[in-house]
């Protein structure tokens, strides 16, 4: 029961957001009786801080280590394959963790702490990859990778939350075009 | 009454965001009575148009377009101010654009509709600077300067959304460094 939960809730919290969904919903969505939820969560947040380590564990961030080809494409790659890969699961409801960071109350201390935390993850593993660049001669902006993978992301967050608004896909490519093409050269 | 009821919807819209938002919120924050609120509005969704609406009307656009001085510095002051003004006003919630951006759900067409159009007309008045800098020699990217204003407001929103979830202001800071030193050079 508890992993049928798990497993249909991703869908439901990029649908209808944090606040949006009700326990209603996410037991439905798993077709489970709703007395059961409580018995494997205390709560909407606790299943929710679940789904974003889910999230993170299934971005791919691994791939960003592997030394293996030229790391800017490789970076590229991996965020064009991340908003293909999502998109096509789940359909033009953004990404969980940028829903997350806008939609998540502040009462849910637990859920933001993991949030945030997710979204240092994934900073450390973009640095990685432009750190790597560096070395190679292949990026020349000396900003410490840390804070030009952030930068990185919160524009990546930023373009998928404006395609999400517009209904706009074309957007998203036009900031890789700017990324990769003007800022990480 | 109308009046009080949009002066205080923002406050709660940004506190609570569009779902977690109810009729009950809107008219306790404005001392009104239930009823009265459908005097005035067909539902949440209206009023968040007109909030949305307000917002950017507020946003200091005009600003932008003002040929004084140099325009980079104006770009970078414009958008110092918006963030610091709303912290100031309303507390850590974001954006209201960027909230509703990943917030409103796919059956709010209008809302939608309304913050897409708030983020081009703020891209049109970004863009506006960007255009006077080149023209003054001050910026050398050769980028269309629509599609740079959008590059630069999806990584504002991205870093506003970042700080908030993480509740750490000086990942803005280090936005504002990597956007005035390395991007728009």
């Amino acid at each position: 029961m508890k992993s049928r939960i798990v497993d249909n809730a991703t869908r439901v919290f990029l649908e209808k957001g944090f606040q949006g969904s009700s326990i209603q919903d996410l037991v439905d969505a798993a077709g489970v009786p709703k007395g059961s939820f409580y018995n494997h969560f205390s709560g909407k947040e606790e299943l929710a801080v679940e789904i974003t380590r889910r999230w993170v564990v299934d971005g791919g961030l691994d791939g960003l280590y592997v030394r293996s080809g030229a790391p800017l494409p490789r970076l590229r790659e991996h965020l064009e394959s991340a908003a293909a890969r999502r998109f096509a699961e789940y359909g033009p409801h953004g990404c969980l963790l940028g829903n997350f960071s806008t939609g998540v109350p502040a009462e849910c201390g637990r859920l933001r702490a993991q949030v945030a935390a997710g979204l240092e993850q994934w900073t450390a593993a973009v640095a990685a990859a432009l750190a790597e660049a560096r070395e190679a001669g292949d990026l020349h902006v000396d900003t410490d990778a840390a804070v030009l993978a952030r930068y990185v992301l919160d524009g990546f967050e930023g373009a998928i939350a404006r395609g999400k608004v517009s209904g706009d896909r074309a957007v998203l490519d036009q900031w890789f075009d700017v990324t990769f093409g003007v800022l990480l050269v």
